[in-house]
């Protein structure tokens, strides 16, 4: 079976396990199970219609005595690219919700034409008036990836651009970490972003955005938190054989750490370019650099997540949740009362020093 | 099925699934196969009349041409308590590996009498003279987790001692983190640890300890490895209901965010005092808080992981590690390249005054 073939983990557990042990399992990997959200029929027919994944879940909390509930939904959508990857850029400009969601994940190439020509403006690019329309007409935030150009300075930056339910840009959130691996030497395009840990207050909660390589980080999952995110979203696009046994683990530990929800969401599918380009590994140069692996997720701070879309098909998930459940589990855990951080101030100043004597015991 | 019964993830799935889903479903959750490892007939008899589980793996390295292989064995210990927990305790003073491996996890009780006897000292106590002859004996490194008493003071710590192979006892490494939660307050016996990030270089690598709770603390795994451990110890006690879906998380993501080792050790079993104790859940006193679950594994900073020890039995797992995996992993991912760490200190200084301003923006 090969990895572009096998839909989901969920799937098969669910498939072959008798049920007592299905129960033991899904507790021990995913946690304190998440309730089905039931969803309107209109929806499910669209979904069966267009061919895309629809899930629903939510995520309870406790009642509290003077705060209602605030519950809210999120939607995270991956997808495909659309159109091959060498038809015409105004064909190819759709929107989504993965990273650099308009354009084919065209960094692998190392050209710079014809794929700098998918970069536009955060505030008045076409991706983001599309997004502002969409915003307006569902009284929805949208968090919308792109290729941005700075104008300006003529940079690029790989930025989420937040939109408020108002249709009013609320600001972006550029890329903090930019990996140098294998395909993904994005520095040939752009660097590490300059909007620090920003989150956003929007009308349904303060969320922020942790782009790809970012959850790799835990100081930047850590600093996003510590800025009031109550949920921050991972925008990704990331492929089978480099990372997908760590797709499952860190933006679930971000989550667990933080006291906050995460939402993991990548790209699907398998994209082909036209030029060949090898990859620094020493093999054949290719036309593609693998299989984009789905399985976007939504993460609790109790330790518990929702199963993920599948593999490899395009799909939404929508998540209902209600966001006391942060302070109720800070309060349980207690991880930044116990986190000690005026400590690791002082010595993370000290590590960063050129001279740092590490603290090494020898014998 | 009672949490109690349910042997173990891994063999619940190599039970069930058909062989091709299997591999991928492990590969998903798993990471790169871990090679078994042939262990020595006396040893498999040894287990086999003991009633021990015993398991061994290896994580393989590429050959590098100025570095030979640094091929070492680590072996892990999950055991009950030997002897109820009203035995007599010079009775009950016996060896792990565990939390305070010496005593039965006796802090949900919250009396002082007689749990505070078995505290010892980490440099002439029973358990580290005792450990210091096996260390010479076998040539090995020994981890020993005690409650420590620091006579001057009067001053109890949770502590673990590390032996040299020679014998000597190289140091000591206190308990960073202090839960307050649940049947774990167990600030009422011992507070943070004034040990830092300390390391230890062994003769077979650089070794660091963080204890139990700390494992919940990002930045207590990342503060070793910035003092250049190679191996995390993350000595546990826990209970199913509270943490077991967090368990395969934590210590896996902090080997893969530091490009380092990671072990993880827990206890086994259900320990029953003779006074009954509340645990400020609202529900009713009672004389055990649970099932320790076992499960112990180690965690590779390529992503990969062994399976884990049982939920239910005594085991020792040996794993096999080539330490140059370590700089190998770095230099593909580069985390602490890309970590902008000199950002994160100044951010952190600003984020732990009373005044701190979040950065948050609103419409």
């Amino acid at each position: 079976m090969s990895a572009c073939q096998f839909e989901s983990l969920e799937k098969s557990l669910e498939s072959h396990l008798p049920e007592a042990e299905l129960a033991e399992v899904k507790r021990i990997l995913f946690g304190k199970e998440t309730k089905k959200l039931d969803l309107p029929a209109r929806a499910v027919e669209a979904a069966s219609e267009r061919d895309f994944e629809l899930k629903g879940y939510r995520f309870d909390a406790a009642q509290e005595q003077l705060r209602p509930p605030r519950n809210i939904r999120v939607g995270l959508i991956q997808h495909r690219i659309v159109l091959p990857t060498d038809a015409p850029i105004l064909d190819q400009v759709t929107m989504g919700k993965k990273e650099t969601g308009t354009m084919p994940f065209a960094f692998c190439t190392r050209e710079k034409e014809p794929w700098t020509e998918f970069a536009e403006s955060a505030e008045e690019g076409n991706t983001t008036r599309f997004c502002q329309e969409l915003a307006r007409k569902y009284n929805m935030v949208v968090v919308s990836p792109i290729l941005e150009r700075e104008d300006l300075h003529s940079t690029l930056w790989n930025t989420a651009v937040v939109i408020s339910n108002s249709g009013n840009v609320l600001g972006k959130s550029r890329k903090n970490h930019i990996p140098r691996i294998g395909d993904f030497n994005e520095s040939t395009y752009y660097m590490e972003g300059n909007t620090g840990h920003t989150v956003f207050q929007t009308q349904f909660g303060k969320i922020a955005v942790n782009i790809c390589y970012g959850r790799h980080h835990p100081l930047n999952w850590f600093m996003y938190s510590m800025n009031g995110a109550e949920i921050i979203f991972n925008p990704s696009a990331t492929v089978g054989a480099l990372s997908e046994p760590m797709w499952p683990i860190e933006a679930r530990n971000a989550a667990i750490a933080n006291h906050c929800f995460t939402c993991a969401i990548n790209r699907v599918g398998t994209e082909h370019f036209k030029s060949e380009f090898t990859s620094g590994d020493g093999k054949k140069a290719h036309h593609d650099f693998g299989h984009f692996y789905g399985s976007s997720y939504v993460a609790a701070p109790d330790g518990s997540r929702t199963p993920g879309l599948s593999r490899t098909r395009d799909g939404l998930i929508v998540v209902e949740m209600d966001l006391n459940l942060n302070r109720q589990i800070s309060d349980k855990w207690s991880f930044k009362m116990t986190g000690r951080y005026a400590e690791y101030a002082e010595e993370l100043t000290k590590v960063v020093e050129h001279d740092f004597k590490p603290k090494i015991v020898k014998e």
